[in-house]
Protein backbone atom coordinates (compact mmCIF):
# COMPACT_ATOMS: atom_id res chain seq x y z
CA UNK A 1 0.00 0.00 0.00
CA UNK A 2 1.63 3.32 -1.01
CA UNK A 3 0.66 6.34 0.74
CA UNK A 4 2.32 10.01 1.12
CA UNK A 5 3.63 11.16 4.90
CA UNK A 6 3.28 13.58 7.22
CA UNK A 7 6.39 14.14 9.45
CA UNK A 8 5.69 15.69 12.94
CA UNK A 9 8.40 16.19 15.71
CA UNK A 10 7.93 16.09 18.96
CA UNK A 11 9.54 16.83 22.20
CA UNK A 12 9.46 14.71 24.89
CA UNK A 13 10.20 14.43 29.14
CA UNK A 14 10.59 11.20 30.03
CA UNK A 15 12.03 9.27 33.32
CA UNK A 16 13.90 7.18 32.48
CA UNK A 17 13.68 4.76 35.56
CA UNK A 18 13.44 1.35 34.88
CA UNK A 19 13.53 1.62 31.07
CA UNK A 20 16.24 0.50 29.08
CA UNK A 21 16.99 3.62 27.53
CA UNK A 22 15.39 5.06 23.99
CA UNK A 23 15.90 2.25 21.61
CA UNK A 24 13.93 -0.68 21.00
CA UNK A 25 15.54 -4.03 22.82
CA UNK A 26 14.26 -7.29 23.43
CA UNK A 27 15.62 -7.25 27.49
CA UNK A 28 12.47 -4.18 28.67
CA UNK A 29 10.51 -1.49 27.91
CA UNK A 30 12.07 1.19 25.80
CA UNK A 31 10.68 5.24 25.51
CA UNK A 32 10.90 4.06 21.68
CA UNK A 33 8.19 1.30 21.92
CA UNK A 34 6.41 3.13 24.42
CA UNK A 35 6.30 6.30 21.92
CA UNK A 36 5.16 4.09 18.72
CA UNK A 37 2.78 2.10 20.04
CA UNK A 38 1.00 4.96 21.51
CA UNK A 39 1.49 6.36 17.91
CA UNK A 40 0.02 3.40 16.03
CA UNK A 41 -3.42 3.51 18.24
CA UNK A 42 -3.39 6.97 17.39
CA UNK A 43 -3.83 5.65 13.59
CA UNK A 44 -6.52 3.04 15.18
CA UNK A 45 -4.00 0.00 14.91
CA UNK A 46 -3.98 0.52 11.34
CA UNK A 47 0.14 1.43 10.59
CA UNK A 48 3.32 0.80 12.13
CA UNK A 49 4.40 3.81 13.15
CA UNK A 50 8.63 4.58 13.10
CA UNK A 51 10.15 7.31 14.70
CA UNK A 52 14.11 8.47 14.59
CA UNK A 53 15.44 10.39 17.46
CA UNK A 54 17.91 13.29 18.01
CA UNK A 55 19.69 11.26 21.12
CA UNK A 56 19.89 7.78 21.84
CA UNK A 57 19.58 7.85 25.65
CA UNK A 58 20.56 4.77 27.80
CA UNK A 59 18.69 2.92 30.61
CA UNK A 60 18.38 5.23 33.45
CA UNK A 61 19.02 8.36 31.54
CA UNK A 62 16.35 11.16 31.80
CA UNK A 63 14.80 13.65 29.22
CA UNK A 64 13.29 17.10 29.95
CA UNK A 65 13.43 18.06 26.17
CA UNK A 66 14.25 15.03 23.63
CA UNK A 67 13.04 15.67 20.43
CA UNK A 68 12.16 12.75 18.04
CA UNK A 69 9.96 12.52 14.70
CA UNK A 70 7.54 10.35 13.34
CA UNK A 71 6.25 9.56 10.33
CA UNK A 72 2.29 9.09 10.11
CA UNK A 73 0.38 8.70 6.87
CA UNK A 74 -0.69 11.50 5.39
CA UNK A 75 -4.74 11.06 5.09
CA UNK A 76 -5.03 10.83 8.95
CA UNK A 77 -6.46 14.00 10.00
CA UNK A 78 -3.85 15.45 12.21
CA UNK A 79 -3.09 18.50 14.14
CA UNK A 80 -0.33 19.52 16.32
CA UNK A 81 -2.65 19.73 19.42
CA UNK A 82 -3.74 15.82 18.89
CA UNK A 83 -0.59 14.30 17.82
CA UNK A 84 0.16 15.89 21.72
CA UNK A 85 -3.05 14.73 23.55
CA UNK A 86 -2.97 11.56 21.58
CA UNK A 87 0.18 10.33 22.22
CA UNK A 88 -0.26 11.31 25.77
CA UNK A 89 -3.35 9.93 26.12
CA UNK A 90 -2.24 6.51 24.49
CA UNK A 91 1.44 6.51 26.45
CA UNK A 92 -0.38 6.72 30.28
CA UNK A 93 1.10 5.37 32.53
CA UNK A 94 4.67 5.68 31.65
CA UNK A 95 6.48 8.50 32.71
CA UNK A 96 6.46 9.51 29.16
CA UNK A 97 4.58 12.85 27.99
CA UNK A 98 4.91 15.06 24.73
CA UNK A 99 5.66 18.51 25.42
CA UNK A 100 4.89 19.87 22.02
CA UNK A 101 4.76 18.64 18.48
CA UNK A 102 4.77 20.33 15.00
CA UNK A 103 4.61 19.90 11.31
CA UNK A 104 8.03 19.55 9.50
CA UNK A 105 9.47 19.05 6.10
CA UNK A 106 10.19 15.58 4.88
CA UNK A 107 13.69 16.64 4.61
CA UNK A 108 13.88 17.36 8.25
CA UNK A 109 15.15 14.83 10.56
CA UNK A 110 14.74 14.89 14.70
CA UNK A 111 18.55 13.41 14.41
CA UNK A 112 20.40 14.73 11.61
CA UNK A 113 18.93 18.31 11.42
CA UNK A 114 20.27 18.73 15.23
CA UNK A 115 22.86 21.36 15.67
CA UNK A 116 23.32 21.54 19.49
CA UNK A 117 22.68 18.88 22.19
CA UNK A 118 22.23 20.44 25.81
CA UNK A 119 23.04 17.59 28.54
CA UNK A 120 22.04 17.90 32.42
CA UNK A 121 24.22 16.05 35.23
CA UNK A 122 23.33 16.44 38.80
CA UNK A 123 25.37 14.97 41.98
CA UNK A 124 23.54 14.88 45.04
CA UNK A 125 26.95 16.37 47.29
CA UNK A 126 25.40 15.55 50.83
CA UNK A 127 26.18 12.58 53.31
CA UNK A 128 22.28 11.89 53.74
CA UNK A 129 20.93 9.20 50.80
CA UNK A 130 18.25 11.24 48.67
CA UNK A 131 14.58 10.80 49.57
CA UNK A 132 12.88 13.24 47.18
CA UNK A 133 15.08 12.60 44.38
CA UNK A 134 15.77 8.72 44.09
CA UNK A 135 16.78 7.85 40.88
CA UNK A 136 17.26 11.64 39.55
CA UNK A 137 20.92 12.22 40.69
CA UNK A 138 24.18 10.47 41.40
CA UNK A 139 24.66 10.92 45.15
CA UNK A 140 28.22 11.70 46.62
CA UNK A 141 28.62 11.92 49.56
CA UNK A 142 32.45 13.53 49.93
CA UNK A 143 32.18 16.71 49.76
CA UNK A 144 33.51 17.94 46.28
CA UNK A 145 35.23 21.01 45.16
CA UNK A 146 33.09 22.75 42.84
CA UNK A 147 35.69 25.63 41.52
CA UNK A 148 38.23 22.88 40.79
CA UNK A 149 35.46 20.87 38.72
CA UNK A 150 34.66 23.88 36.88
CA UNK A 151 38.00 24.94 36.17
CA UNK A 152 38.83 21.51 34.96
CA UNK A 153 36.16 21.38 32.72
CA UNK A 154 36.79 24.32 30.95
CA UNK A 155 40.33 22.56 29.78
CA UNK A 156 37.94 20.36 27.70
CA UNK A 157 36.13 22.91 25.77
CA UNK A 158 36.81 23.24 21.71
CA UNK A 159 37.26 20.61 19.10
CA UNK A 160 39.32 17.16 20.41
CA UNK A 161 39.98 13.26 20.25
CA UNK A 162 37.67 12.07 22.68
CA UNK A 163 38.74 9.00 22.51
CA UNK A 164 39.58 8.81 26.26
CA UNK A 165 35.82 9.72 27.17
CA UNK A 166 34.28 7.81 24.78
CA UNK A 167 32.53 4.03 25.11
CA UNK A 168 34.26 1.19 24.06
CA UNK A 169 31.19 0.46 22.08
CA UNK A 170 30.89 3.46 20.90
CA UNK A 171 29.88 3.47 16.90
CA UNK A 172 30.69 6.76 16.04
CA UNK A 173 33.16 7.03 12.82
CA UNK A 174 34.77 9.84 14.30
CA UNK A 175 36.05 10.27 17.97
CA UNK A 176 36.40 14.04 16.53
CA UNK A 177 33.88 16.63 18.80
CA UNK A 178 33.56 20.14 19.40
CA UNK A 179 32.55 21.14 22.72
CA UNK A 180 31.25 24.54 23.33
CA UNK A 181 29.86 24.71 26.83
CA UNK A 182 30.64 22.58 30.21
CA UNK A 183 30.01 24.31 33.15
CA UNK A 184 29.43 23.19 36.81
CA UNK A 185 27.55 25.14 39.69
CA UNK A 186 26.21 24.25 42.58
CA UNK A 187 22.92 24.77 44.33
CA UNK A 188 21.97 23.91 47.63
CA UNK A 189 22.96 20.32 48.05
CA UNK A 190 23.43 19.44 44.41
CA UNK A 191 25.97 20.26 41.71
CA UNK A 192 24.99 20.49 38.38
CA UNK A 193 27.08 19.76 34.98
CA UNK A 194 25.49 21.98 31.95
CA UNK A 195 27.43 20.72 28.91
CA UNK A 196 26.58 21.31 25.21
CA UNK A 197 27.88 20.36 21.63
CA UNK A 198 26.48 19.63 18.16
CA UNK A 199 26.79 16.09 19.32
CA UNK A 200 28.38 14.11 21.94
CA UNK A 201 30.43 10.35 21.59
CA UNK A 202 28.46 7.39 23.38
CA UNK A 203 28.73 7.85 27.57
CA UNK A 204 30.97 11.23 27.04
CA UNK A 205 29.37 13.06 29.49
CA UNK A 206 28.90 10.30 31.79
CA UNK A 207 32.81 9.61 31.59
CA UNK A 208 33.89 13.41 31.82
CA UNK A 209 31.54 13.66 34.61
CA UNK A 210 32.97 10.87 36.34
CA UNK A 211 36.62 11.86 35.73
CA UNK A 212 35.49 15.44 37.29
CA UNK A 213 34.41 13.84 39.85
CA UNK A 214 38.16 12.48 40.58
CA UNK A 215 39.07 16.10 40.40
CA UNK A 216 36.38 17.13 42.64
CA UNK A 217 37.13 14.56 45.47
CA UNK A 218 40.73 15.59 45.31
CA UNK A 219 41.85 11.94 43.96
CA UNK A 220 43.35 13.89 40.76
CA UNK A 221 44.81 17.09 40.04
CA UNK A 222 42.75 19.72 37.95
CA UNK A 223 45.19 19.19 35.26
CA UNK A 224 44.49 15.50 35.09
CA UNK A 225 41.63 16.44 33.00
CA UNK A 226 43.10 17.78 29.91
CA UNK A 227 46.25 15.23 30.12
CA UNK A 228 43.81 12.12 30.13
CA UNK A 229 41.90 14.02 26.82
CA UNK A 230 45.35 14.17 25.51
CA UNK A 231 46.61 10.05 25.87
CA UNK A 232 43.20 9.13 23.78
CA UNK A 233 43.00 5.78 25.57
CA UNK A 234 39.94 5.16 28.01
CA UNK A 235 41.45 3.34 30.66
CA UNK A 236 43.23 6.80 31.63
CA UNK A 237 39.92 8.66 32.32
CA UNK A 238 38.31 8.03 35.18
CA UNK A 239 34.38 6.03 36.10
CA UNK A 240 31.53 6.31 34.29
CA UNK A 241 29.12 8.40 36.08
CA UNK A 242 25.74 6.46 36.69
CA UNK A 243 22.68 7.35 34.36
CA UNK A 244 20.80 8.26 37.07
CA UNK A 245 22.16 11.72 36.98
CA UNK A 246 21.88 12.52 33.72
CA UNK A 247 19.28 14.63 31.79
CA UNK A 248 19.15 15.28 28.13
CA UNK A 249 18.15 18.94 27.99
CA UNK A 250 17.42 20.24 24.77
CA UNK A 251 17.93 19.66 20.97
CA UNK A 252 18.33 23.11 19.28
CA UNK A 253 17.44 23.10 15.18
CA UNK A 254 18.22 25.89 12.65
CA UNK A 255 14.38 26.58 12.99
CA UNK A 256 12.20 25.85 15.78
CA UNK A 257 10.01 22.75 14.67
CA UNK A 258 7.36 23.98 17.51
CA UNK A 259 6.83 27.30 16.49
CA UNK B 1 12.58 0.81 84.72
CA UNK B 2 13.86 4.30 85.40
CA UNK B 3 16.67 5.87 83.35
CA UNK B 4 17.76 9.61 82.18
CA UNK B 5 17.23 10.67 78.65
CA UNK B 6 19.12 12.56 75.79
CA UNK B 7 16.55 14.86 73.54
CA UNK B 8 17.71 14.67 69.95
CA UNK B 9 16.32 16.99 67.17
CA UNK B 10 16.72 15.54 63.48
CA UNK B 11 15.62 17.37 60.29
CA UNK B 12 14.17 14.89 57.85
CA UNK B 13 13.46 14.88 53.88
CA UNK B 14 10.67 12.32 53.08
CA UNK B 15 8.80 11.89 49.31
CA UNK B 16 5.14 11.49 50.79
CA UNK B 17 3.74 9.56 48.12
CA UNK B 18 2.35 6.15 49.08
CA UNK B 19 2.56 7.23 52.89
CA UNK B 20 -0.39 7.73 55.06
CA UNK B 21 1.25 11.24 56.15
CA UNK B 22 3.35 12.01 59.53
CA UNK B 23 1.69 10.27 61.70
CA UNK B 24 0.99 6.64 62.68
CA UNK B 25 -2.20 4.98 61.44
CA UNK B 26 -3.88 1.91 61.32
CA UNK B 27 -3.99 2.10 57.22
CA UNK B 28 -0.90 2.59 56.34
CA UNK B 29 2.52 2.95 57.04
CA UNK B 30 3.75 6.57 58.31
CA UNK B 31 7.05 8.52 58.44
CA UNK B 32 6.22 8.72 62.33
CA UNK B 33 6.56 4.80 62.05
CA UNK B 34 9.22 4.52 60.15
CA UNK B 35 11.65 6.60 62.01
CA UNK B 36 10.77 5.44 65.22
CA UNK B 37 11.02 1.56 63.97
CA UNK B 38 14.62 3.08 63.17
CA UNK B 39 15.44 4.75 66.12
CA UNK B 40 14.66 1.49 68.04
CA UNK B 41 16.74 -0.44 65.89
CA UNK B 42 19.41 1.56 66.71
CA UNK B 43 18.97 0.45 70.35
CA UNK B 44 19.46 -2.79 69.51
CA UNK B 45 15.08 -3.03 69.99
CA UNK B 46 15.17 -2.49 73.38
CA UNK B 47 13.62 0.52 73.41
CA UNK B 48 10.67 1.88 71.84
CA UNK B 49 11.47 5.24 71.10
CA UNK B 50 8.61 8.03 70.35
CA UNK B 51 9.23 11.55 68.61
CA UNK B 52 7.15 14.56 68.49
CA UNK B 53 7.08 16.81 65.17
CA UNK B 54 6.70 20.32 64.10
CA UNK B 55 4.11 19.81 61.72
CA UNK B 56 1.97 16.55 61.34
CA UNK B 57 1.88 16.76 56.92
CA UNK B 58 -0.91 14.39 55.61
CA UNK B 59 -1.19 11.84 53.44
CA UNK B 60 1.04 12.21 50.26
CA UNK B 61 2.29 15.50 51.13
CA UNK B 62 6.59 15.84 51.15
CA UNK B 63 9.09 17.58 53.33
CA UNK B 64 12.14 19.25 52.27
CA UNK B 65 12.98 19.70 55.82
CA UNK B 66 11.01 18.51 58.45
CA UNK B 67 11.70 18.85 61.90
CA UNK B 68 11.15 16.00 65.06
CA UNK B 69 12.83 15.27 68.01
CA UNK B 70 13.43 11.84 69.71
CA UNK B 71 14.06 10.93 73.05
CA UNK B 72 17.05 8.20 73.95
CA UNK B 73 17.92 6.36 77.26
CA UNK B 74 20.88 8.20 78.09
CA UNK B 75 23.25 5.65 78.57
CA UNK B 76 23.80 4.62 75.16
CA UNK B 77 26.33 5.99 73.19
CA UNK B 78 24.98 8.45 70.38
CA UNK B 79 26.79 11.16 68.24
CA UNK B 80 25.01 13.88 65.98
CA UNK B 81 26.64 11.45 63.31
CA UNK B 82 25.24 7.90 64.41
CA UNK B 83 21.93 9.45 65.06
CA UNK B 84 22.04 10.61 61.21
CA UNK B 85 23.56 7.50 59.42
CA UNK B 86 22.14 5.43 61.87
CA UNK B 87 18.68 6.00 61.32
CA UNK B 88 19.49 6.66 57.68
CA UNK B 89 20.59 3.01 57.81
CA UNK B 90 17.37 1.15 59.41
CA UNK B 91 14.80 3.35 57.69
CA UNK B 92 16.09 1.99 53.84
CA UNK B 93 14.68 1.26 51.40
CA UNK B 94 11.33 3.77 52.73
CA UNK B 95 12.03 7.49 50.49
CA UNK B 96 12.46 9.31 54.37
CA UNK B 97 16.30 10.37 55.12
CA UNK B 98 17.76 12.90 58.19
CA UNK B 99 19.31 15.91 56.92
CA UNK B 100 20.88 16.38 60.03
CA UNK B 101 20.81 16.24 63.82
CA UNK B 102 21.55 17.72 67.02
CA UNK B 103 21.44 17.33 71.06
CA UNK B 104 18.95 19.71 72.38
CA UNK B 105 17.89 20.52 76.31
CA UNK B 106 14.70 18.39 77.09
CA UNK B 107 12.64 21.72 77.55
CA UNK B 108 13.28 21.97 73.93
CA UNK B 109 10.23 20.38 71.71
CA UNK B 110 10.27 20.16 68.09
CA UNK B 111 6.80 21.09 68.02
CA UNK B 112 6.56 23.92 70.58
CA UNK B 113 9.66 25.49 69.97
CA UNK B 114 9.39 25.94 66.67
CA UNK B 115 8.46 29.98 65.99
CA UNK B 116 8.20 29.60 61.67
CA UNK B 117 6.99 27.05 59.58
CA UNK B 118 7.77 27.25 55.74
CA UNK B 119 5.85 25.38 52.87
CA UNK B 120 6.28 25.40 49.04
CA UNK B 121 3.57 24.04 46.64
CA UNK B 122 4.11 23.29 43.48
CA UNK B 123 1.63 23.54 40.13
CA UNK B 124 2.84 22.15 37.09
CA UNK B 125 1.00 24.85 34.51
CA UNK B 126 0.77 23.03 31.21
CA UNK B 127 -0.76 21.23 28.90
CA UNK B 128 1.08 18.05 29.22
CA UNK B 129 1.04 15.76 32.10
CA UNK B 130 3.65 15.60 34.42
CA UNK B 131 6.71 12.38 33.18
CA UNK B 132 9.45 13.71 35.65
CA UNK B 133 7.52 15.43 38.62
CA UNK B 134 4.54 12.78 38.89
CA UNK B 135 3.32 12.92 42.50
CA UNK B 136 5.35 15.90 43.11
CA UNK B 137 3.08 19.11 41.57
CA UNK B 138 -0.36 19.50 41.39
CA UNK B 139 -1.06 19.10 37.45
CA UNK B 140 -3.15 22.28 36.23
CA UNK B 141 -3.66 22.24 32.14
CA UNK B 142 -5.43 26.03 31.81
CA UNK B 143 -2.97 28.64 31.81
CA UNK B 144 -2.78 30.44 35.06
CA UNK B 145 -2.70 34.18 35.93
CA UNK B 146 0.41 34.27 38.44
CA UNK B 147 0.36 38.39 39.32
CA UNK B 148 -3.46 37.68 40.05
CA UNK B 149 -2.42 34.47 42.33
CA UNK B 150 -0.13 36.68 43.62
CA UNK B 151 -1.48 40.30 44.05
CA UNK B 152 -4.59 38.22 45.93
CA UNK B 153 -2.27 36.71 48.16
CA UNK B 154 -0.67 39.44 49.67
CA UNK B 155 -4.45 40.10 51.19
CA UNK B 156 -4.13 37.45 53.33
CA UNK B 157 -1.48 38.64 55.28
CA UNK B 158 -1.24 39.51 58.41
CA UNK B 159 -3.58 38.10 61.68
CA UNK B 160 -6.89 36.91 60.84
CA UNK B 161 -9.19 34.22 61.74
CA UNK B 162 -8.73 31.71 59.02
CA UNK B 163 -11.83 29.51 59.31
CA UNK B 164 -12.60 29.76 55.68
CA UNK B 165 -9.56 28.32 55.14
CA UNK B 166 -9.39 25.45 57.59
CA UNK B 167 -10.16 21.49 57.89
CA UNK B 168 -13.49 20.66 59.64
CA UNK B 169 -11.46 18.41 61.09
CA UNK B 170 -8.95 21.31 62.58
CA UNK B 171 -8.62 20.59 65.95
CA UNK B 172 -6.47 23.71 66.85
CA UNK B 173 -8.04 26.06 69.63
CA UNK B 174 -8.03 29.25 67.45
CA UNK B 175 -8.93 29.81 63.82
CA UNK B 176 -6.79 33.25 64.31
CA UNK B 177 -3.06 32.82 62.22
CA UNK B 178 -0.24 35.57 61.79
CA UNK B 179 0.46 34.89 57.90
CA UNK B 180 4.06 36.84 57.40
CA UNK B 181 4.79 35.76 53.52
CA UNK B 182 2.79 34.61 50.65
CA UNK B 183 4.64 34.51 47.70
CA UNK B 184 3.43 33.32 44.24
CA UNK B 185 5.87 33.08 41.26
CA UNK B 186 6.98 31.24 38.41
CA UNK B 187 9.73 29.40 37.20
CA UNK B 188 9.21 27.63 33.89
CA UNK B 189 6.29 25.56 33.94
CA UNK B 190 6.32 25.61 37.63
CA UNK B 191 4.12 28.02 39.44
CA UNK B 192 5.61 28.38 43.62
CA UNK B 193 3.45 29.47 46.25
CA UNK B 194 5.84 29.87 48.98
CA UNK B 195 4.26 30.88 52.61
CA UNK B 196 5.32 31.38 55.91
CA UNK B 197 3.33 31.57 59.33
CA UNK B 198 4.07 30.77 63.15
CA UNK B 199 2.10 28.09 62.29
CA UNK B 200 -1.16 26.55 60.25
CA UNK B 201 -4.43 25.49 60.93
CA UNK B 202 -5.19 22.02 59.00
CA UNK B 203 -5.18 21.89 55.89
CA UNK B 204 -4.89 25.75 55.65
CA UNK B 205 -2.25 25.79 53.01
CA UNK B 206 -3.87 23.61 50.57
CA UNK B 207 -7.16 25.46 51.12
CA UNK B 208 -5.51 29.08 50.33
CA UNK B 209 -3.86 27.23 46.83
CA UNK B 210 -6.76 25.93 46.03
CA UNK B 211 -8.69 29.70 46.36
CA UNK B 212 -5.62 31.54 44.76
CA UNK B 213 -5.91 28.90 42.12
CA UNK B 214 -9.63 29.49 41.20
CA UNK B 215 -8.47 32.96 41.18
CA UNK B 216 -5.82 32.36 38.55
CA UNK B 217 -7.89 30.91 36.43
CA UNK B 218 -10.39 33.79 36.04
CA UNK B 219 -13.06 31.85 37.79
CA UNK B 220 -12.77 34.42 40.63
CA UNK B 221 -11.55 38.43 40.80
CA UNK B 222 -8.48 39.12 43.13
CA UNK B 223 -10.23 40.40 45.77
CA UNK B 224 -12.65 37.31 46.37
CA UNK B 225 -9.45 35.67 47.80
CA UNK B 226 -9.85 38.80 51.18
CA UNK B 227 -13.93 38.41 50.96
CA UNK B 228 -13.83 34.52 51.36
CA UNK B 229 -11.34 35.26 54.70
CA UNK B 230 -14.09 37.93 56.42
CA UNK B 231 -16.61 35.37 55.25
CA UNK B 232 -15.13 32.75 57.58
CA UNK B 233 -17.09 30.21 56.21
CA UNK B 234 -15.35 26.87 55.14
CA UNK B 235 -17.85 26.56 52.32
CA UNK B 236 -17.06 29.93 50.68
CA UNK B 237 -13.44 28.85 50.10
CA UNK B 238 -12.09 27.05 46.89
CA UNK B 239 -11.10 23.44 46.61
CA UNK B 240 -8.71 22.09 48.72
CA UNK B 241 -5.38 21.30 46.64
CA UNK B 242 -3.95 18.26 46.38
CA UNK B 243 -1.47 16.98 48.89
CA UNK B 244 0.89 16.24 45.90
CA UNK B 245 1.97 19.69 45.52
CA UNK B 246 2.76 20.26 48.86
CA UNK B 247 6.41 20.46 50.56
CA UNK B 248 7.07 21.01 54.44
CA UNK B 249 10.18 23.09 53.11
CA UNK B 250 11.81 24.86 56.59
CA UNK B 251 10.96 25.07 60.43
CA UNK B 252 12.60 28.08 62.43
CA UNK B 253 13.29 27.82 66.36
CA UNK B 254 14.60 30.64 68.13
CA UNK B 255 18.29 28.75 68.03
CA UNK B 256 19.48 26.49 65.38
CA UNK B 257 19.05 22.88 66.96
CA UNK B 258 21.54 21.82 64.40
CA UNK B 259 24.83 23.70 64.71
Amino acid sequence: MNFTIQRWAVKIEYDGTGLVGWQRQDNGLSVQQILEEAACKLCNGQFKIASITAGRTDAGVHALGQVAHLDFPAHIPLTAKKIRDGLNYYMKPHAVTILQSGLVDAEWNARFSAIKRKYIYVILNRQSRPALDINHVWHVRKKLNVDAMNEAAQTLLGSHDFTSFRATACQAKSPIRILDKFNVYQIDDKIYFETQARSFLHHQVRNMVGTLKMIGDGYWPIKQAYAILQGRDRKLAGIKAPATGLFLKEITYPDDPFQ
